[in-house]
C-alpha cells in the first residue's frame, strides 16, 4: 500500500513550491491532508520517517514533526514506533461531485415578498430613508467616542438582554412626553429596528398556524414576519379611518398588525372610533395589536397623534418604534413596548432569545435623547420634512398632468399619489435611470394585480431643488407606459 | 346632554394647574381628549365656543382652536358651524380595569432554557467571555472614528442585506488562511452573532415539526433556537470522538448541529473518521450540518483544526463564525458561510428577511481585518488563553482536592472539570458571592438531572493570579454542598 518515493516527495515538493502566504508547516500539513482526503495517499500507507521527510524536502525536522503531529491529532495519521501510516477513514464521501447541495429550501421562502433594494441613500423619493444628511454626525461621532473611552472595555461584555438600561429610560421619558405613553424602562425592550421586535412578537404571542390580520396595502416586512412565523394572514382594506374590519368575522385573528398613526402606505390616520373599536374586538377576540409607529413624530398639523397603546388601561397592544426613520436606518435600533403584565410574563424568554450586545450605540443613543439632541433633531427635521412636503404637492400640482390624486398624509416623510391605469412597477423601474427610487404602490398589496396603482414617493431623502424636474421625469415615464395613450 | 358650564371649566382648570413640561395647548388637549375617553364629556355633549372657553381659562384663541382641531382630526370631536360636539365612542373599551393583557403566550416559550445572566465582564471564569481588557480599544475606536467620518452619511443608509461587501471579502481571506475554507463573499452573510445564523438557518433549511440532532451536553442557544422554530430535537451523545450518532436511525434529522472543532461544553475534537462518517450520512439523509466554530481559532498545539465545510467540495455544511470570542461580544457580528449553490439560491430570502445596517462597525471590522490588527489580536490572545490554560490546570492539580476529572480541551477558552454528585448549581450560585461566575456542567444537558455534574471554567477573563484562591474557594464550596460529605 506504500506510495512510490518520488511520487510521494513530488507531490510535496510542488505544494511546497506553490507556498503563497502560509509557513512551510501548514503547506505541509495541507499537502498531506489534501493527499489523505482525495486518497492520493491510500489507506495504511506508510510514510517515510520524519528526519528522512526532512532531509529529502531541505526541512527542519521539527516542521515536519509539528505537521505530522497535526494530521496524527486529527486523526489522518496513525503514529507508531515504525512512523507514520495513513488512518482507515470512511471513503464514500471524498468525491462525489455531482451530488448536488441544495436540498430542500423550506417551501415558505416562496412566499417571502421580494426584498427592497438598499441601494446608496441619495437616490431621490426613496421612501423610508431620512435625510441623513442632515443628522448630526460629528456630534453623534463624539458621543459614540466619549462613551467607549470612558467606559472602555466594560461596556465590551454582553450586557442586559433587553438592552441597556439608560436607554430603555431615555425612550420611556420620551414617549411619555411624545406618544402620550406612560411607561417605564421594564416594559421596554430594545431591538434591531421594528423587524425584529415584529418576529419577536410572533415569537412571543404567537403559534404556527394562527391567523393574523395585517393593512392592505401595508408593510411587507409585516408579511415576511407573519409568513416566517408559519402564520396565515389576512389583508384588510384600509379607507379614510384606517385598516377595515368586520367583528362578526368567522375566524378571530391572533394578531393584529396596524400603523394607526400614519397608515404605510396611504398615509391615513386611524380615527379615535375606529382605534377604540378595534381596542374593544382585540380584548374580546383575545387578540394583540401590534402597533407600528415607524414616523409618527413627523406630524405637520397639531400634536403628535397619542399611540394607541396609552389610549385605555391594560390595552392588548404591543408597540413598536424605530429610530430608523428619525435618526438613520444603519443604526438598527428599535423598540417594543408592551404592557407591564406581558413584559413581566415573557422577561424569562427575552432572557432565553435575545443577547443584548451593541453596549456603546446604545449608551451613546441615551446620551443623545438625555442631552436633548434628539427633540432638537426631530424639531428640525419636522419643520424640513413639512415644508419638504409642501413643495412636494405643489410640484405635483404642477408637473403631474396625468390624473392622480394624492392620498392623505399630514404627516410622515412621504406621499402616495394613485394613479389609475399605469404599470406602476415598469415606471419605478425606468426612474432609476434618472437616480430615482420612488416605490410602486401596487406592490404593497398582498395581491399586486387587484391593487390600486401609482407612486409612493420618500422626500425624507430629497431636496425639494430636484421636485420639479424629477416629476416632469416621471411624468413622462408614466406616459411612456401607458399602453393605450402612446 | 351638556356639561355645566362650571364643571367643564373647573376640569380644564384643574388640568391647566397641574401642568408640568407641556405647552398649554397639549394640556388643553389631553385634558379634553382624557375626559372624552373617561366618558365625563358624553357623546354628543356640545363644548363652548372657542371664543368662550379663551376668555374663561385666560388662554390665547389660537391655543384653544389649535387642541379642539387636534380632537377633531383624531375623531374625538365633530366641528360644524355650531362649534364643537363630543364624538358618539364605542364605549365599551373605556373601563375594563379586571382584564388582564397577558393572553395565550406562545405554549412553546416554557420549553425555552434559561438565559444566561450577562453580569459584568469582570467575574472570573464565566465561560465564553473573551479577555475584553486586552482588546486594543483605542485602535478600534480610531478606525470606527476613521470611517465614520470618511464615509459620512453615505453609510447612514440600510446597506447590503448580506452585510457590508467589504467585511465580507476580509472573512473570506481570513477563512482561507486560517480555517482551511475556500470561499468568496457572496457565500458569506454578516449575522447579529452566531444565533442569528442559526435562526437564519432554522428559517431557511427547515419547516416546523423536522427534527434537528444536537450535540448533549451542548450549546444551548442551539436548543432556544429550535424551540423558537418548532423543530423536534434530539440530543446526541458526546465521546472522546466527538458527536456519537446511528447511522440506523429510524428518523433522519433534517439539521445536525456540531460544534466539531471544540465542542462545548466537553472540549473535544471531532475525529476526521467521525467528521468523514457525519457528512458522509448527512448527504445521503438530505440533512445539513450546522458547524458551530465559535472558538477554534485558539488552538494550542498545532495549527487550527480545519472545518467540515472546507473538508470536501459541496460539504453539506452551513459554517457559523462569531467575532463575540475573538474580539467582544457586545460588538455582536457574526458570519455564515454556505456552499456556493445554496449561497445563490437563498440570496433573495436573504434580502427578504435581513436589513442590513451596524455599517460603519462592519466598516471598521472590515479595516481591523485587511490591516493585520485581527490576525496580530488573535496570535496575542492565544499565547495569553495558552498560559492561562496551562496555568488554570496547575491551579486545579494543586488546589481541587475533590475527586474530579478535567475533559480533554487542546483550546478555546474553558476548562471543563467533571467532578461526580455535586450538586452544581448550589455551588454555582454560592460562588457569584465570591464574584465567580463558572458555569454548572449539568445545565448544558438536555436533562440536568441525567447529565454529569462539574464546572464549566471559562479563563479567558480570568487573570491567572486568581486562579489558585479561586479554586480554592469552589473546592470548599463544593465540599459544602456534598450531603454526603459535609
Amino acid at each position: 500500500m506504500n506510495i512510490p518515493d518520488d511520487a510521494f516527495y513530488a507531490l510535496l515538493t510542488q505544494a511546497l513550491q506553490r507556498r503563497a502566504e502560509e509557513t512551510l508547516q501548514r503547506t505541509l500539513y495541507h499537502a498531506l491532508r489534501q493527499a489523505i482526503l482525495k486518497g492520493t495517499l491510500h489507506p495504511q500507507c506508510r510514510l517515510p520517517g520524519s528526519r528522512t521527510i526532512a532531509q529529502q524536502l531541505h526541512l527542519s525536522r521539527n516542521t515536519v514533526n509539528a505537521a505530522l503531529e497535526q494530521l496524527t491529532t486529527e486523526g489522518f495519521l496513525l503514529r507508531d514506533r515504525q512512523g507514520s501510516q495513513v488512518a482507515a477513514l470512511p471513503q464514500a464521501t471524498v468525491s462525489s461531485p455531482d451530488s448536488h447541495p441544495v436540498i430542500g429550501l423550506s417551501p415558505h421562502l416562496n412566499l417571502l415578498p421580494p426584498g427592497t433594494r438598499r441601494d446608496s441613500p441619495t437616490l431621490a423619493f426613496t421612501p423610508g430613508m431620512p435625510a441623513v444628511n442632515y443628522f448630526p454626525l460629528p456630534l453623534w461621532r463624539r458621543l459614540l467616542d466619549r462613551v467607549l473611552r470612558e467606559e472602555g472595555s466594560m461596556l465590551l461584555g454582553y450586557g442586559d438582554s433587553a438592552g441597556e438600561p439608560s436607554l430603555r429610560v431615555a425612550i420611556a421619558r420620551h414617549l411619555a412626553l411624545s406618544r402620550g405613553i406612560n411607561c417605564d424602562a421594564s416594559q421596554i425592550v430594545i431591538t434591531e429596528g421594528a423587524r425584529e421586535g415584529l418576529n419577536l412578537c410572533t415569537q412571543l404571542l404567537s403559534e404556527r398556524g394562527q391567523l393574523a390580520w395585517l393593512e392592505d396595502p401595508g408593510y411587507f416586512g409585516a408579511r415576511s414576519a407573519f409568513i416566517a412565523a408559519g402564520l396565515a394572514f389576512r389583508g384588510l382594506p384600509v379607507d379614510e379611518e384606517g385598516m377595515c374590519f368586520q367583528t362578526m368575522d368567522v375566524s378571530a385573528p391572533r394578531l393584529i398588525f396596524a400603523s394607526p398613526s400614519h397608515q404605510f402606505p396611504l398615509g391615513t390616520l386611524m380615527s379615535a372610533t375606529r382605534r377604540l373599536a378595534l381596542l374593544e374586538f382585540a380584548r374580546k377576540a383575545k387578540a394583540w395589536i401590534i402597533e407600528d409607529d415607524y414616523d409618527s413624530e413627523f406630524r405637520y398639523s397639531g400634536v403628535p397623534i397619542p399611540a394607541m397603546l396609552g389610549m385605555v388601561p391594560d390595552a392588548p397592544v404591543v408597540y413598536l418604534g424605530t429610530f430608523s426613520k428619525t435618526l438613520f436606518p444603519s443604526l438598527r435600533i428599535g423598540f417594543m413596548v408592551m404592557p407591564k403584565a406581558l413584559a413581566a410574563s415573557v422577561q424569562p424568554a427575552i432572557e432565553s432569545l435575545l443577547r443584548g450586545g451593541h453596549r456603546a450605540e446604545q449608551r451613546a443613543l441615551a446620551l443623545f435623547i438625555e442631552e436633548g439632541h434628539y427633540a432638537r433633531h426631530l424639531a428640525s427635521m419636522r419643520r424640513l420634512y413639512r415644508k419638504r412636503q409642501t413643495q412636494l404637492r405643489a410640484a405635483l400640482k404642477e408637473e403631474l398632468t396625468v390624473p392622480h390624486q394624492v392620498s392623505a398624509g399630514e404627516g410622515g416623510m412621504h406621499l402616495t399619489v394613485k394613479i389609475a391605469e399605469i404599470d406602476d412597477g415598469a415606471v419605478v423601474d425606468l426612474a432609476r435611470q434618472y437616480q430615482m427610487a420612488p416605490a410602486a404602490l401596487s406592490r404593497f398589496y398582498l395581491d399586486p394585480a387587484c391593487g390600486e396603482t401609482g407612486l409612493v414617493l420618500g422626500y425624507g431623502n430629497t431636496s425639494a431643488s430636484g421636485f420639479a424636474s424629477g416629476i416632469r421625469v416621471l411624468n413622462r415615464l408614466i406616459a411612456q407606459t401607458r399602453p393605450g395613450r402612446g
